[in-house]
């Protein structure tokens, strides 16, 4: 037996989730010599994903199928990279490094339900691990997917992006600078300004606490919108309808972390602490900001389509190629990315945490043991 | 030289449009013997089709691509069934019967710039002409292409159709019940209510004047929505993106009518007299119905698409496969149609305002000469 810590889901919480009665570190037992049964793997976590996405899932159970709610009493679970200790799998060996959603935990059983979650982790150009809870993970991933298939961008157009220093739309950006596009992208603070356009290398963009919308967009992009990436919904949608050029696409990949904190206000953490709330549709309807411009889908011949990186047509047909140019890219510092990495798997209140209160800047990653430990 | 009688677009109306003030039947001399120039027609309206979309087009100009304003002084512009009296053009011969974008009046000369709106009518099953204005037309190409592009249906899914007994909702809602969908559909009057349900064969409708959108789709929808074709926005897109499964497809071809009339109300002739505005962008922001519920787009992964006839991904590959089997069911009776023929060019402002006043049931056509005349 070992002492298991873990980030344990105790309680939906109806607001800004609170350490010790919605979730807490708990430490229990684990067998390391217990054999897995069969069609399950025992993992050691080394690096686990906080994404914004996870606070939708602490929430009562239901049918949704975008991601599904956390089981009380159990831990969060997410995108993590772990080493096999036990397999059943004949794909799978001890030793191996694998991808997959697993609990946030130090040691982990992984049942036969979330096998389909796992693959190994290839690594020929031997990079930083952490890429693999981020620009080489899910958040990678579904910037690649969405920007290719919902975006089908072509050089020359003008793409918006909003929350664009996050870790979906940093990637989006810098794919669409690759493939020859002028990049806009809207953030929260200078800081992230200056990384977005400086260390990223995105066209423009602009602070959205000093500069309403619509104003930037116009002195941004005057020529109109080809493709919005929507990372936040509500008015920013509606202005960036407004900015579509004919024909234009918008994929909406909506973080969470605003769907739980509208109406948006300009100041983030507060608005999380007063506004969280169990879902948008659980907002009595006057707090829901309201699209009035939907008319123009029809008159610009838009295209909205939401996603989630699991739908199926995006599972089989990048994931290849993804992986192939995407380490290459990152290899060759054409694609930058910006982690912030808390170490030890007692400080995963506070990372996870810290996330929503935008105290990161860059990609949450808890860092749960060394590779050679 | 002829008297050439038209109904004459003359100032852009700010409400209800205005006999004598905002258009007018005008007549205008026209020289029979005079040769077309080069690359134009000369032709004989025979059936001239009004359709709500026109009274977005009496507005100011403006770079929109969807349909082009009128110009003050010339004839409303819109689909019509043809005789061709002189031709300047290889593919057409005097005699000819041709469907396009010609003037609302008794004789028209088709420019270079219309002529690829021209097309040889062909009826080789001998039907009505005046199904050419619409279910063989635009309303009807509209119908097939969105529903087999943006619809992508699949037998045994539902589908719910705003406006289902207008010209485009009617055909829709046919060939979802020839597909083998569920068909639901929401119409203003009870007697629309039975043409869709007993005349149309649609599994179940609704009079929106009587019963709400949201307690209608709970009641004849329990299982949710696969498509939603939307003709008229607003709270029923509101109510149907509520209502949509996951992965659901929403096309928006919009009634035009509705447009100039929003807020909508219950009572459309009073709501297009007090609201009628150039367009919904022009209406102060109150007025404008918020759409709440866009976060679903994203966790239900919904494609929303806006689309009209002429966009380029429907003009080539839909219209020969259209003709052919829309035209045998016609003739087959699988496919009927309502429309509401005006007889006398005289009478065109009566027949084109009426639309509006939903004095009409059926598509208003208006009959300016027989074939044989």
């Amino acid at each position: 037996m070992v002492a298991n810590r873990g980030l344990i889901f105790k309680k939906v919480p109806e607001g800004f989730p609170v350490v010790g009665e919605h979730l807490d570190v708990e430490t229990r037992d684990f067998d390391l010599d217990a054999e897995p049964v069969e069609g399950s793997l025992t993992v050691k976590n080394l690096l686990i994903s906080f994404d914004p996405y996870q606070r939708g899932c602490m929430r009562q159970p239901d049918n949704a199928t975008w991601a599904p709610p956390f089981t009380p009493g159990q831990p969060l679970m997410g995108g993590a990279v772990s080493k096999v200790l036990k397999s059943t799998i004949a794909d799978f060996h001890p030793g191996d490094l694998v991808w997959g959603i697993f609990g946030a935990e130090e040691y982990s059983v992984v049942p036969p339900s979330l096998i389909p979650t796992v693959r190994k982790l290839q690594n020929p150009l031997n990079l930083d691990l952490v890429l693999f809870t981020g620009a080489l993970g899910t958040s990678g991933l579904s910037a690649w997917a969405s920007f290719y298939d919902i975006g089908k961008p072509k050089q020359g157009q003008t793409i918006f992006i909003s929350a664009a220093s996050g870790g979906v739309g940093q990637i989006v950006g810098q794919l669409a600078k690759i493939e020859g596009l002028r990049v806009i992208g809207s953030v929260g603070s200078d800081e992230k300004l200056r990384f977005i356009t400086e260390e990223l290398g995105f066209d423009a963009g602009f602070n959205y606490k000093k500069e309403d919308v619509q104003g930037a967009l116009e002195r941004l992009a005057p020529e109109g919108l080809d493709i919005y990436y929507d990372n936040v919904g509500g008015e920013t949608l509606e202005v960036a309808i407004s900015h579509m050029k004919d024909f234009g696409r918008i994929g909406m990949y909506i973080s969470i972390l605003e769907v739980w904190c509208l109406p948006r206000t300009n100041d983030d953490p507060a608005c999380v602490v007063s506004c969280g709330m169990v879902s948008q549709y659980n907002l009595p309807p006057p707090l829901r900001y309201g699209i009035k411009n939907t008319m123009e889908i029809f008159l610009k011949r838009l295209t909205i389509q939401g996603f989630i990186v699991s739908d199926p047509q995006f599972v089989g047909p990048y994931v290849g190629d993804f992986f192939a140019k995407m380490s290459l890219w990152l290899k060759e510092g054409k694609i930058k990315t910006k982690e912030s990495v808390t170490v030890g798997i007692e400080n995963a209140a506070t990372s996870y945490l810290g996330m929503f209160k935008r105290e990161n800047f860059g990609k949450a990653v808890l860092k749960v043991a060394d590779l050679e430990e």
